[in-house]
């Protein structure tokens, strides 16, 4: 089974990497960007395929290791 | 308007990253997982409203600074 998960900086956590992104667009000429935020993409290629029993242990994976649950929020896709 | 791109290393590019996270995840007690792949997620905010119009600025922004396309894709959701 395949899991997505994103992990993105809650909202009003500084975004130093997304700043940078942004400003170097402007710097190419992309005038109509208002805002960038920069996020991670993880993808889990998991044994079994119980869905309820995969969501519960990457949900674990993420408290215990892909997010930092003070600054991040994350979300959890499977497939 | 907003848009997500996803950029991921390409098939049989090295993620020594994704390998970094497998590895902290065995050490951890997830035996379950095969594999894991570490890619970024951009979330943009921009002007206007026509979507294909969007796309497209997006799409030139992946080429030219979001993605290294000689070893990394990207895809492009608009909503």
């Amino acid at each position: 089974m395949k899991a997505r998960v994103h992990v993105t900086l809650k909202n009003g956590v500084l975004d130093p990497q997304g700043k940078a992104v942004h400003h170097a667009l402007q710097g190419l000429g992309f005038a109509g960007v208002n805002d960038v935020r920069q996020g991670k993409f993880i993808e889990l290629e998991l044994d079994g395929s119980d869905v309820e029993k995969a969501r519960a242990e990457v949900k674990e994976m993420c408290e215990k290791l892909l997010a930092n649950t003070v600054i991040e929020d994350y979300s959890i896709e499977l497939a």
